[in-house]
């Protein structure tokens, strides 16, 4: 099987990779610190080849996986990518940025002649690293079809929401609801907290959100670190923020008023300048302070 | 075994009392609209007792659970109830009032010689059913450990919290949660619907919050109701709605802000007029209706 | 002409007072501390007469005015002068309380067989000594049309909205919206401090607001001292914040969705804690702190 | 006195350009509907010079005056004033857009070899045909310093508050905070008509605040009209809207949090379908109808 191309190994794009070399496709990579390159490498010296540019990896493979996570990262590296594109060449986007920088990627890459997915992810470092994430795409669906079994590999789920901009406007809901979760949860402790009553997880709020109908992962994995003053960054409240924001935009957009989650995006603004690299969680310690 | 007393066979105390008369209690039951006690002797013609008055089941038994839904039932009941105790009797309070309201019954019960438990319940109708509540209780520790086995029958879990008041504010924390989470779901709907996104739980934004860290009962039970316009009450608005009004009235006692809170609060009084009686799902008409 | 009776000689009456002395009205005074009705005395000699008691106040004079300013003063004081009135006595009081508190003394004072009129106050310590209150009376319509002469001496202008506690409401709703505009002014100048821009009144945000049709004595008054620090109590944060929550409260009993009203009170709230005694101007640092 | 170049005679260019030619200067003028043109060509036909073009403008004068008051406006205009730009000639941009596209406007003039100088207006229709506008500049000081002068002319005050960008953000601070007064007012009348009290001007809730500190010409001027249901634009509230957006992306950047002006922002929104196109006050109709 030709090899596919993959562009970006960093904290998520080590574990997608890492799920497709399981799974015995070659990959062609490419990463900013080659560092990371060559770590892969290492690990499976039969499947992997890494290039000496983004631009090579575009004009080996047909289709290249980019998951460069930040905006400066895709700003950065994607002229390189797109340079290299021609006819027969597809890229998939696994970022999420805004769905307008979506539009304009894929004008550029379609310009050349080439073809675009967005399939920005739901998910972090562990579903990553076990292949459990959820593919969240817009754009050509010729492509998407093709690349259903690569996006197998590496997640649970994969949908076609429509054309470019639509999977990451699905992921800026998805992360604007999470983002309300984790504030409603972090007012419900503050309370507690406030109001002499145990928050924990043995026989206090987390205990009971548990046993009710409102049980979900996210309160059961963050709330008791929350509680211990554990805010080690698993999603940077800096981009959780920058999520929310998008979301509010869009609603501004499409002309639907958002009253809770801009609420919620001014508590994550408020711990921005002091908590901006932590986990979002650390909304807790802005709004515990604030009583 | 003597027999308890158990005032208030509506929605949730029939369930509940169905509950321990599975399990082999006797009771002396009293009721507003006496036909509720009448089918519930009909269904235990050897273990129920129908009382003339709510004072005679005060006056029959040593312990009596109290399920009066609102204030005002709460209010023409209970004077009833508290001239009937005396050294040696017991109320077991399961009603969501104030923490006010329940320190003065607790006043009211000890002034008179008795006990006073509050143990207002987490989880509707099905869970008071299937003997799968949440008792949140504050009080006399004493009476609580007497309890328990009864507890145990009608709830799947039972936490005594401290005095009287701490049961009904943790009550309060856990429904504003509950509050904010169906608005933010709220939310989220309204904007892939204006977005142009699907949001139903095949391949929209409900499946893919199943498939994630977020998935919870709450979400997979109501989402798709919301999506149908299917608000046939389990929850009222106008009652989530006082709810999140109380926890914010004991935030500003206790100093803690809650602005995402105070934002759900008035979503769901703006939708208060026109759905109060609607499931509290239906703040979605009203979210929506504000695109 | 027959003395008045004046409870409550502190910030606030002791201005009124000595506007009714000023216009050659008798007073029969009393304070919780005495040293300030000897003060007027002292100003007043042969107009002031100090009574030992409460109640001797209410028995020596056929209308009382009553400007006991924190509900704890009020529940303080006020049973000695309702045990005081009976048949021909009036009771004018000028504090801002509940519209619930109110309608329970009007209760308390009809009862006994005298008049009740609510007579709360928009203005605050300057325009109490200057004769410049504005009263918003509820209550009986032939004690407001008696004590019109004397609401003129001490203010100009009075209101008589209805029914006891119209006029407590009517005090809550101009609070709500002074509060709201205290925050919004706040939220002005932080965002000129974080965006580089001149907030002062020289010639940044503070004169460009005032030269245009936003401009009101408040933000002249209160803004360059905000940006100075100063935030000496001329209304301490935590009345407004109080105010704030009876607003909201009032909305929720009629129905009136208050979303912004609801965010400021949050941010009062968060500043409560620390600076509750400062003026409500320092909302501002609190605000600031959140970038 | 060699004439000054103005581009598009809209509700604002119009009043401007008028007090300019009153006080005697010659302009070249352009607009995209002619007619707006041959008006003022009617009125002063000595000063005024009609431009087939855009471009013709600039060529004709050394310093070119443009009030394009919408986004669309400005993309389809300015492309050709630039095209014409070249060493000794300056563009002094009136219209309020957001701080990136002025600087992006910027770019372009310099880059042509002219200046460039943001001067977006506070005050709308009246103040503009009065003379009476507010300038917040931003931008090359000495063309600042060279059109003080006329800057006098269509104004009773200007400022130049940095680098270009300066000015807009100041814009929509004052927008921001008009913006939220203009909710806190439609609350504060809101809650009046819940609660059964007066709002009017004669002897309610507008009369009071007229009578207090809080007194302001917008509330004078916006209130009765409010209450009559009268919202004939002035301000679209669909532009007000914008700039609270906006601003709020602004505290984004910098990271300061506005709670109040986010709810006022969703406030806004929700009005924004059903009455985009009428004046800003018609939030009060949807915070009305949200009871």
């Amino acid at each position: 099987m030709a090899p596919f191309g993959f562009v970006g190994i960093g904290i998520m794009g080590e574990g997608m990779a890492t799920c497709l070399l399981n799974d015995g496709r070659s990959l062609v990579v490419w990463n900013r610190d080659a560092s990371k390159s060559e770590k892969l490498k290492l690990a499976f010296p039969r499947l992997v080849t890494v290039a000496a540019t983004a631009a090579t990896v575009v004009e080996t493979c047909a289709v290249t996986f980019s998951m460069l996570s930040t905006l400066e990262a895709s700003q950065a590296v994607f002229p390189a990518l797109v340079g290299a594109v021609k006819e027969g060449k597809s890229i998939v986007d696994c970022a999420t940025l805004t769905p307008e920088r979506m539009r304009d990627m894929r004008g550029a890459v379609t310009l050349a002649g080439g073809r675009f997915l967005e399939a920005p992810v739901s998910g972090s470092k562990a579903p990553a690293a076990q292949g459990a994430l959820i593919f969240l795409c817009g754009g050509d669906a010729a492509l998407y079809a093709e690349v259903k079994p690569e996006l197998a590999v590496m997640g649970k789920a994969d949908f076609l929401f429509g054309d470019v901009g639509a999977g990451t406007k699905m992921k800026l809901v998805v992360n604007m609801v999470m983002g309300d979760m984790m504030v409603a949860l972090s007012e419900g402790l503050s309370l507690c907290g406030a109001a002499g009553l145990p928050g924990d997880a043995e026989a206090g709020l987390l205990k009971v959100l548990d046993l009710g109908i409102m049980s979900n992962g996210m309160f059961r994995l963050k709330g008791p670190k929350m509680l211990a003053g554990d805010h080690a960054p698993n999603f940077p409240l800096k981009h959780a923020q920058k999520d929310m924001r998008f979301a509010l935009n869009l609603g501004d957009q499409v002309g639907q008023a958002l009253p809770v989650s801009a609420a919620a995006n001014a508590a994550f603004l408020a711990a921005r300048a002091e908590s901006g690299d932590d986990d979002f969680s650390a909304v807790y310690e802005q709004q515990k302070a604030a009583k």
